[in-house]
């Protein structure tokens, strides 16, 4: 089986639509800033809105608040396609994370129309409310709730304005009070694909143009409370102190070393917060908190190290005579693309000229929570020196287009396959 | 030669005078809080000038704003034998640091009175003012304006409040304008001994009531600024990282090795210091700044650890592809204490049944700055855990007085001694 041809997404069409996107940014604050429920955002929805209804999509925001344009598909009695991402960014962020996917699904939309192909499921394009961290504490606000997974709790958190997350969901359009009812449930969606910058550094490095999504990771959260003594940096013989500070350093670079050890993409650990009391340069550090992170793919693996690590830290104190307190603050488990959706990727990749290449997600998506209702897939294109999160944040649009292309043919191809199972 | 036994100072005395002094704390801070240039600090001087008044003391406030009490001896030609210390506290402090030494002085000056001793030596029993850190930025103001080591810039300096620290000498009954006038000059002073806590462990550690001081220590500082890269903290590979704070791990360890190499007593290096940024848990550490300081009594084994400490600096931040800045902050060379000094010391130690212990001190004090004047002698205290610098800080009473009484009878000795000469 070959290539359908009917997607061939046009990249000056798509430099258009992301020049004008990112003109919906919040003045005053660095990089392309357009955070979640301001009216920058809401402004660029609206634009949104519009495109979407220019490739044919039935436009309409869920109780989620998230932005669907649907297309039917011959056989209505099918569960939908989904393809999408979001359009919010972190504070100082960039013009490609999230806005791929989204920009990418409508170009998906608009080459099926120009080639009248009518697909056999129904096709949904998502802008997913608010990916990013939020001011209320929690991210993918829309994908979590179109899934059933907010909790209750959720919606009566306050940002610093004493907004509740209710009403700014309801700001954009959704209807907090309708989310319960109109949760999706598993087997509700056919497929769920994904195209998203990598932000990191492998397939720039490898000179890749597209990679194919092996899993989503998981990731452990561990906060750490050391408690020595806080001693007169004088007065206070070395063999006599119980350095917080010192006993800390170890265990920095003892999570370092536990996922060091591995080739690249079996995993991460970082020490990324960490705070000394009381601070002072003439005072033997008596109180260090740090939070420790670790992130895989594979469960088991996550889990082990976990434990690993949590003896290590153990033993160090031990060492040091200072006492220390393991909180696992968050563990989200992994979750793995379904292995005949990779290879559909990787097929289509290999038709398009390209090698194949998979690699793990080291950061979460919408994805992971569209996992809980349907078989999903991820596509990466390259992360221009793997920067993201950031004003310089970039990836080639001649790349970006190769991946909607990938991601439409995939879609075609499954809609096809699926639909004569 | 035994000792000469006039100096009989009275336990009970001493603790009706730690109880009254230690009554002038600061309301609603913790501990035993006497700031400089409080109300709190004023009443309590004005009681100690009263003291000192009734050990047959004439009392004056220098141009410095030390509080100074003087016994005429038989020879006014001599230059004038010194002891004292301070009586102001950290945040938090304690009820001995400094106040041992002053209080211990005024003992001294009653017991010669009734033991109607008359010296050869004029005796000046002296409270420095503001030996702990100011909000000015700067420590030891009246010692250190006493012998002209204080930088013109420093009396324009301002605290919190807006007020310079001209105006903070002056409300303390000094004369700013006066000080250049009236700096006391090389061999001005026939002698200064201190009486203080030891602030450390080792005295108590050894079962030891009395300690000889054999030198103040130097202390050099350095803050690092390590720059790193800000990366996302789930897609950068360990490899590809430049993780700011796993090199300052690397650094707070090579010092900790480096000082932890000797015996006890041989140096001491610390990272008390730190901060991380950005300091979020999902972000790679870009940068950190950190005060790294060591302490040693030898000027050229400080100045060389100096020398492989700023080596292994850039050792550790060339392995690891970060960019390092090391600012050399301060550098204050080690004081010794003439070994006539200690060796009458230790004479008197010995007479007293004392086995003979000589220690380097690890704190910065107003002898440090005396040094410039007249040769320095210092004897310690225990203090009970090791414990300075916070509410706990404690030292017998009992030993306080065997402190003071070998401390007057080496003044007695000195006077007669150096008197012949």
């Amino acid at each position: 089986m070959s290539r359908s041809g009917a997607i061939r997404p046009n990249s000056e069409r798509l430099r258009t639509d992301w020049e004008r996107l990112s003109r919906f940014r919040m003045e005053g604050l660095p990089g392309w800033t357009r955070r979640p429920f301001t009216p920058e955002y809401r402004a660029a929805r609206e634009w949104l809105t519009g495109r979407m209804a220019d490739a044919g999509l039935a436009v309409a925001i869920d109780a989620a608040g998230n932005v669907i344009g649907r297309r039917e598909g011959k056989r209505p009695a099918l569960a939908p396609l989904i393809i999408g991402s979001h359009t919010d960014t972190v504070m100082g962020g960039g013009r490609f994370d999230g806005i791929a996917g989204v920009l990418g699904g409508i170009e998906v939309a608009r080459c099926l129309a120009e080639a009248q192909v009518e697909l056999e499921h129904p096709l949904e394009v998502i802008d997913f409310l608010a990916e990013e961290p939020t001011d209320f504490g929690i991210s993918a606000v829309g994908s979590r709730g179109m899934v059933g997974s907010l909790d209750a709790e959720a919606f009566d958190r306050r940002d610093p304005e004493g907004r509740t997350l209710a009403e700014a969901i309801a700001l954009m359009g959704g209807r907090p009070d309708k989310i319960p009812g109109a949760i999706r449930r598993p087997g509700s969606a056919a497929l769920y694909l994904e195209l998203h910058i990598e932000q990191g550094p492998v397939l720039e490095r490898e000179g890749l143009r597209l990679g194919i999504v092996s899993g989503i990771t998981g990731i452990a959260r561990y906060r750490l409370e050391i408690e020595g003594r806080p001693d007169h940096a004088g007065t206070t013989p070395m063999s006599l102190r119980r350095d917080a500070l010192a006993a800390a350093a170890d265990v920095v670079l003892a999570l370092e070393a536990l996922w060091a050890a591995g080739p690249d993409g079996s995993g991460v650990g970082t020490v990324g917060r960490l705070a000394v009391r009381p601070n002072a340069a003439n005072v033997v550090p008596g109180f260090v908190e740090l939070w420790a992170e670790m992130r895989n793919v594979d469960a088991e693996r996550l889990a082990q190290k976990g434990q690993i690590f949590q003896e290590q830290v153990k033993t160090i104190a031990a060492r040091r005579d200072v006492g220390v307190r393991i909180d696992a603050v968050s563990h989200e488990e992994p979750v793995p693309v379904p292995e005949p959706v990779q290879a559909l990727l990787e097929a289509i990749v290999r038709e398009l000229g390209q090698p194949v290449r998979r690699l793990p997600s080291y950061a979460g998506h919408d994805a992971t929570h569209l996992a809980k209702i349907a078989p999903i897939g991820m596509l990466f294109v390259p992360s221009q020196s793997g920067r993201s999160h950031c004003p310089e944040e970039w990836t080639n649009l001649e790349d970006v287009t190769l991946g909607v292309q990938a991601l439409g043919e995939a879609l075609v191809r499954f809609d096809a396959q699926d639909a004569t199972r």
